[in-house]
């Protein structure tokens, strides 16, 4: 019997130590210190591990530890929406996102130029330079690869930067897959639509890059995945999983809630009815927001396998 | 001033009625109300109206009610994702979904091939008649047009059923285009690579696609959004309208909550900052869950425009 | 199998009929539709039902619904917070509550003496006239008994007003008692405080309370449950009926989830366990808004009790 | 401009340097931390300190650090209700509370006699036990006083043990109240219940301690919250507060939302129309779990403070 254990500040504590005794905690915070034991044990079975989140986590400040994540070889495909890709490349061009409030005035920010994501900001001159800085990397793809795919694309930009807290950088370094099934869904989707205006032969090929996931991994191979928050990111690495026998490893972080039978909200369980996750995986869904839960997760694996020597 | 009323139950009430009282219970019945006010200026101001919503309510019997509201003009665009067409396609094709439990065995429901959507249940059963029937569709497809956008995509499938509860064939017939930008994250996106394996010129054209989004309204045209849920489908709508001078009205409905900056969860405020939305516009964000909500604000709708001889 | 019907909009639809298609749309709607079968299937077993709320719904027009619901004796007693038995009292005193806005200036509000409760506004004055009301109901009170429970004193206070419209008014004429177990937790607090200054003898006797509810029901009698949202009102009716053997019928209603371990989040699932809620109850926890879900729920119930001839 | 920054692990990192990170992470992270720095200003104010927490957080690890709070003088008052009373002194006298599963078979659960509390359990034994303990203490306050209030009486359970994890220990040591307004609603409501039964003249006074509540503060003073969770007990403090000039600080952290209107889910900015909350008061709502987030600001909190030799 796991017995319930009284939580006490000790002074100077680190995070593992606080992760340890979350598993006598109870709640999330034991259901959290589950999640950070499963990646553990995804990455010493060798499993190949998906690495899922959405774009408004690249505009915080977790974007350096996917970054931090890839290097230290936890990850092995990424999948994302195309707001993270831009956001994380706007970061490597040097620009500043500002951490304002969930309760600016939004007219306000509007004629300023500020545009809101939750308590954060991205300055329309952020999204001017990269159009600067993203049409000559069109041209240059167009001129290699008139039908590249969503993670050719994004490699290719990762080749075009050098900052060790790029998550793109560092997939471009690791030669880590970056798919990105909705890459017009947002300014680089503008972009690419202007450039094709002149460049009618000029066709991005979500197709092939469906084909490149699903044989990314095979039956034979151990799978796991991380998937903060949900949408397609989400679906896409699981459902390409289900393809091949299903997930050995899952661990799903969210706010999102099961009742409405959103994709955002499935659990693991659920999962298992589709065969996404196999009936006798490793797997857990927990409850929070991963910009508070992630960080704990992970700093708790990267100790634990930094202890062992892992990584 | 308004004052709250006390909501008292007639033999007979009508939901009409019951929407009307809404408006003085407080709370989210009252946002409820004034979203389904704003639909109706919405239509009556000939705005161009976007309606978005996710898979899962597709699998539903929403899917019905969207399908009479395209074909009763109150959608011009829709924008989904690909779990929505198949499951739309397959209940045209006559293949059922049962109403289950959230408790279901999951296990258990996998050894049967019964896939788990919250409540709902689709069979591999549904899933392989859907692949026969999908795959001569593509090959006719590639035969017209070997780079089609998803919405040429869609529209085609749309003329091969006849069935006046789907949506894609109420659209096929009233020629309303169906975005889908993220078209390979699903079970087409299996046959689609399947297909291309033996014809390796046949490519999607998401990008024309996005161009043919962005082009779909003017600076000049009143523009108005349903966003049921949120996800890709919700942002697409919205960040086009952005390119063209933002959004009139705007009802978001979901369950997806602001904290986590999350573009499910951003408001229709926080599209304020970016010029999603207009500053002045007529928009509200509700918090329920749309296979409750969404019936009795469009229900209403349906109702006040009908007695108006608008529908 | 119950098979996933599509829900369609017919002219002049009336509630019963939307909730009767509910059972076959999905997700929220078809647990909506359940639990309004499960109260008509408690009352037609002649269970004694507790009816529990948050002071918040007896602030919006709901007020009306819970005197309405027991006025039709679909309730044998009833558990809520003070706030909601101040603002009946107000209410039936004539006072009004406005419809205001979430977003409305809290400092501006509070200057001019308006209070919020999320989109609706009690002002000072109300509070001012609920005083001068009630100081004489304590003194009359104190005439009668110096230790009154919290049921008796409202008693009193309903045998003082005269409005169909009020709950404490129905319940005083059914002879229906309204538990209140933590009766200072307001204004009313406030004001029996200052009386005890002057009459020291003055005590609220809340055990005798708790032995009137727990003596309120046997073992033999069949028990159902009404808990609209969480607190202290869900538990004390639930805890009541775990002493007497558990609750036979349950219906929940709430926004509160799970996950934190919390009473107001605690399924219906997890009240078996206690013994709260019987092995082989009939029991269902709704996920949603009450200002929303409930009058749907207890409208078709009215109407199917009704037809029958059995209110 | 605070400026969005890449969080990054360091091998060995602590608590405070995370939580100071967070602070540049944005979304909840950035709140938290936040929330910490209020809590830090709070205690070099001097102001006086409610804690306030839900009974389940009591059931859960952090009761041990409630009463760490207490003793390291971060606590001047408490409000909780009567199961957190019940739990922390079951541990005190030796039980155990198990960590368990949020989806164990809670009808097999109820024949063993184990109560499930999220993903905790309480075995029948424990409330036996507990019984055993509490009807002599029951008895012993009556001989000394016929009609003790809720604090006094939990005073008193408090100089019966003798454990540094317990918060009505520490509580007692420290001579610190701890209010708990709705006292029968429990099993120690059940044991008082049957104990008046022979004893009729027993009478636990609610009204005199609502009176030491609000005298427990005045005008002049500053006054600070640490509100866990919703429900009466946040209320009690806020409603107090009110009657004294409003909060000077203010910490909220909850799952609830404020869409429904409860309480549990009303923010800081709705508490200061009431003027439960002063107007340029220093507070912030943080929307997350306290099993996770707690830990997380107030050790940041103690770090703080002792390095400064504050505690």
């Amino acid at each position: 019997m796991k017995v319930v254990k009284d939580l006490i500040w000790k002074k100077g504590i680190k995070v593992k130590d606080l992760v340890s005794n979350f598993k006598y905690t109870g709640f999330q915070a034991t259901e959290l210190s589950k999640a950070s034991d499963i990646i553990i044990r995804m990455k010493k079975a060798g499993a190949k591990i998906f690495l899922t989140f959405t774009s408004n986590m690249a505009t915080s400040g977790l974007r350096g530890l996917f970054a931090q994540q890839i290097k230290l070889g936890l990850a092995d495909a990424v999948i994302t929406t195309v707001g993270a890709i831009e956001e994380d490349f706007m970061k490597a061009m040097g620009e500043n996102f500002e951490v304002s409030s969930y309760f600016a005035d939004d007219i306000e920010l509007h004629e300023k130029g500020s545009n809101r994501i939750g308590n954060l900001i991205i300055t329309n001159e952020s999204y001017a330079r990269f159009e600067s800085a993203i049409n000559p990397i069109i041209k240059e793809i167009y001129e290699k690869n008139k039908t590249p795919t969503p993670s050719e694309f994004i490699n290719f930009m990762g080749s075009k930067i050098k900052d060790n807290n790029s998550f793109i950088y560092q997939a471009y370094k690791k030669n880590i897959p970056i798919f990105c099934p909705a890459i017009t869904d947002g300014a680089l989707g503008f972009h690419l639509f202007m450039f094709q205006q002149f460049h009618k032969d000029f066709i991005i090929d979500v197709v092939k890059d469906f084909q490149k996931l699903i044989t990314f991994t095979s039956h034979d191979d151990k799978k796991g995945v991380i998937a903060l928050g949900g949408g397609i990111s989400k679906h896409h690495a699981i459902f390409s999983c289900l393809i091949n026998g299903g997930l050995d490893y899952a661990v799903y972080i969210t706010t999102a809630r099961p009742y409405s039978g959103s994709m955002s909200g499935a659990t693991t369980q659920e999962a298992k009815s589709w065969g996404k996750i196999k009936d006798e995986a490793d797997a857990i869904t927990v409850h929070g927001e991963v910009s508070v839960f992630y960080p704990l997760v992970i700093f708790n694996v990267f100790e634990k396998l930094s202890e062992e020597g892992l990584i």
